[in-house]
């Protein structure tokens, strides 16, 4: 039986992006020379030896006992109490906090490799820090100072986490339908009553409070989504001296039993005239929540890099210890790894995985310097791609081990089932090629698209450049792919006059994208490895990685696009 | 919350397959005249009622349950052995074992379907059925008739069931390694020792005795797969008057924890000095394994069909009855079936699961009729694509869920996670992409594919003669597809000198020419829906179906056959 393998941070990867792959220290123009590579790649090391020796021995445990409902409160397993602590206290959640809120505001690029390695080690305990992150983010945009100075500086220094309450029974995807109720009081705060489900960390005994952002709607107030406004509501509440005062009246109903990430609490809370606090302007609690959603959307793109690379580094370790028959023009007792099935799983998982890393770090580039629309545009792109992606890559792990990857104890089973909700929350696929497809490409009429297509461009002007076999494949099938995608574009531009038709392929055509700029992360690897010798290990895995995305994955481009070309359904 | 869905057995589209879709009637064709069409699917209606009524309702709490191992002894949940038994008194193991065993012998094409439904209502239950006529075809071939006479009829009655002993902890895929011995004792009989696992239905309480096929090899035995025999080793030893006599020394030493298909007891068994009988020829047991290879990958098939459809009924119910948001050119209250990328996801489902019900009714029809070349070079096809494809569609139910896919109680997950073993056991995709490379395809220089080929431009020609849009998209997709798939195999035979190169590529060539067969299902489904009107609502369903796999799947061709023809990985 395989042992749980270990977990290795993907440092030298990051290395690569932030010193060479995009042709300038990034770090530095990020921060404005404030950190360099060097300094991130210091960070990224620390958080990966932190998150591999406290936070992935807890990754199965978290699995096996999960969350449990005890009593009328959450319960984690034994062991996260004491490592959330010791996040705390490393300063984890200070450092990525915004220097507005009080946080150390490491730059974008940086978040995206801490994300994935928070997400990776343990994406169950990921949840709880992605949640407070988030708020953080929403408090900073919009709370009063009253709020800032009793809520935000306790979740910035890690003391409480905290949750987002949208989702109700009869309200998921569509937010205008939330009947939680927040009333006015005399005193200024709110009485909230209503069911919210869904509810991601939103109970446990690992902090000492944990405060709620619930979206509610106000009496009189519009139907529909302009009707919500935006409260905080702490578990427990806050005295003026700002020590802690009674529970709220916030009942843990439920914790949901999910096909993973158990050791995430799922929970349903039930608000009965529990206090709140307004955040912001009434009516204003959609504006509110938007803010996160970006920043949420995109910390997905880390979280799937993350359960996709676990789950890579467990197949690849068993194959490269599991001997079994006798592999093609090898000796005898070569290991599984060898055989040319195994290499094309495991490279079609490494080289997908690359693709994430880099497009996260990209995208978050892109915000570093505001460079809105562009990053606006991979958003949706991002979260969907990627996490339809990971899910395939845990799937392909599953093979790799053939009948030990359906044994639960092997450990691989787990990376599977906590993947598959990725695709799901923050907005399923479709709503991210709805948002892709509505807001980011028919707006503008293409004119985002076409800034992409002609960045790719010039990596296939440099790949042209180039002697090397793999850079002129590469050239050669990333032009025929941004041929296809322009056609696609062109194709859902054309669908404007029947908007069922476009949002009919509008995830393909977003699969079409994010393959596409995973395609075209691999050339700026290539021309990156071929501006110096190119010839270390790491440089020909670099290109062979490179070649097998191009051979293996991009083709897909040309799928999707006569998918995309055909357009209505049914 | 949804409740789990009802499980309805797809009579029409077997009504369709046997009478239509092939142009004649498919029963009469196999049975000579024996049985009809209606008569089959009078058989499969009996089959699906049965199937619904009994065999459904234990799917959850098979799941939620499951198999436990209690006291050294496997226990079933209450109802699995009242199924059983209601299961043999109908008659269905007798009906479909061969007649020369005893049975009814039922066609292939009548088979295909009741796997399917015995699949889709209950796949744990299912897998008990499976391997125990697995046994009954190779004892049918092998056994002496002693063994016939005191084994086989058990089985054939259905009052025992039988299981597969093949695995050991270092012999998977690898038979040749297998280390349990066999010894011959005085009295003819043999004392079988050693220890094997995956041992599918290998304890249970819901029939008097099973009777263990064992792989197991001779002293003296040359090395590897050559020294190989078979044994038949029962659980509870058999008295000379055929009366049940003491527990055979074979221990149930543990049951695995899977990630699936709990109901389905998967047994570590060791074996001290177990007594056992020889099957044919010492030496022959590879050979005597061989005989049931066909029939179960084939029989994969059919429970890919399966369990894809039920996910596809219960993703489907939801869809139809829940209500979210607004859908877009529909009125307010139209449930999420109708929003565009729902529509796409259940077209995705079905679209597919026709063409896997469809292949699998074809494969079965080319075995009936003794065409062997061609039904053997369908069979890993069948086995590999399906099964891959079928996880995907379990996938999309989920995703068609929403958050609720990802909640166990929903009955989503579980099709999600039964699935998953599919592509691995009785051979991995890989081992079935060797076997069609190396002796489907490579061995007869391709001609086989050729006539593969062949006749889907026979299909293609009647498409062409036909006025329908459809009918001619689906004649230029096929087209087109025929033409990739050519130079996808001559890729392939290209490869002979490197045959590192060819493996490396063997699963995408699989894919695609699991991918092409599908589509040429659907071009069969809309030459016979044209050849009557063509204007029912069922009629227009199948040019539905046809158009988006022509859409949405069958491009996947173009995909893969650039990257067959890219070759070498690494």
């Amino acid at each position: 039986m395989a042992a749980e393998s270990a977990y290795v941070p993907p440092v030298s990867d990051y290395a690569f992006l932030y010193r060479e792959a995009f042709g300038l220290d990034l770090v530095d123009r990020a921060t404005g020379g404030e950190l360099s590579a060097d300094d991130a790649i210091e960070i990224i090391a620390g958080a990966g030896e932190f998150a591999a020796s406290v936070l992935a021995p807890l990754h199965t445990v978290g699995d096996r006992v999960g969350a449990r409902l005890v009593d009328g409160d959450v319960r984690l397993p034994d062991g996260f109490a004491e490592a959330y602590q010791a996040f705390v206290e490393a300063g984890w959640i200070t450092a990525e906090a915004p220097v507005t809120a009080g946080g150390d505001g490491l730059p974008g690029v940086v978040r995206a490799g801490l994300g994935e390695i928070w997400n990776a080690s343990n994406a169950a305990f990921a949840l709880c820090w992605l949640l407070t992150a988030g708020q953080i983010h929403a408090l900073d945009a919009a709370a009063s100072d009253q709020i800032r100075e009793t809520y935000l500086t306790k979740l910035v220094s890690g003391r409480w986490t905290g949750t987002m309450n949208l989702t109700e029974p009869d309200a998921g995807t569509d937010l205008g339908a939330i009947r939680t109720i927040a009333t006015p009081r005399d005193d200024g705060t709110w009485g909230i009553s209503g069911q919210k489900i869904f509810i991601t960390w939103g109970d446990h005994d690992i902090a000492e409070n944990i405060v709620h952002l619930v979206l509610a709607r106000t009496p009189d107030a519009p139907a529909g989504a302009k009707g919500l406004s935006l409260f905080v509501a702490p578990r427990l509440l806050v005295n003026d001296d700002g020590s802690l005062g009674d529970r709220n009246a916030i009942t843990t109903v439920a914790i949901e039993h999910k096909l993973g990430i158990h050791g995430s609490p799922t929970c349903v809370l039930a608000y009965e005239d529990a206090t709140g606090y307004l955040v912001g302007e009434v009516g204003g609690g959609l504006a509110g929540m938007f803010v996160m959603m970006n920043s949420a959307r995109t910390e997905m793109g880390f979280q799937a890099t993350g359960i996709a690379d676990r789950a890579y580094q467990q197949a690849a370790g068993y194959a490269a210890q599991r001997v079994q028959g006798a592999v093609i023009d090898r000796p005898a007792g070569t290991p599984i790894a060898e055989h040319p099935d195994v290499c094309r799983l495991l490279l079609s998982m490494s080289s997908r995985i690359f693709a994430m890393r880099a497009l996260g770090v990209h995208t978050a580039d892109l915000f570093d310097r505001d460079e809105t629309a562009l990053a606006e545009f991979f958003v949706p792109i991002l979260k969907g791609w990627t996490t339809e992606d990971a899910v395939a890559v845990t799937s392909d792990a599953i093979q790799v081990h053939g009948g030990m990857g359906f044994i639960e104890e092997t450990g691989a089973a787990q990376h599977y089932r906590d993947a598959r909700i990725m695709p799901i929350y923050e907005g399923t696929t479709a709503i991210q090629s709805n948002d892709l497809v509505g807001r980011k490409v028919v707006r503008d009429r293409g004119a985002t698209a076409e800034v992409l297509f002609g960045r790719i461009e010039q990596t296939i002007a440099q790949l042209q450049r180039q002697e090397h076999p793999v850079a002129a494949r590469t050239a050669e099938r990333l032009t025929r792919a941004v041929a296809a995608s322009r056609r696609a574009t062109a194709s859902v531009l054309g669908f404007a006059a029947a908007p069922r038709d476009a949002y009919a392929v509008s995830v393909p055509y977003l699969m079409l994208l994010g393959t596409l700029a995973g395609g075209w992360m691999h050339a700026l690897a290539v021309v990156a490895v071929l501006a110096h010798d190119g010839s270390s290990d790491e440089d020909a895995a670099r290109l062979t990685s490179a070649d097998f995305y191009g051979a293996h994955h991009l083709p897909r481009v040309h799928m999707l696009a006569e998918t995309v070309a055909a357009g209505e359904i049914g």
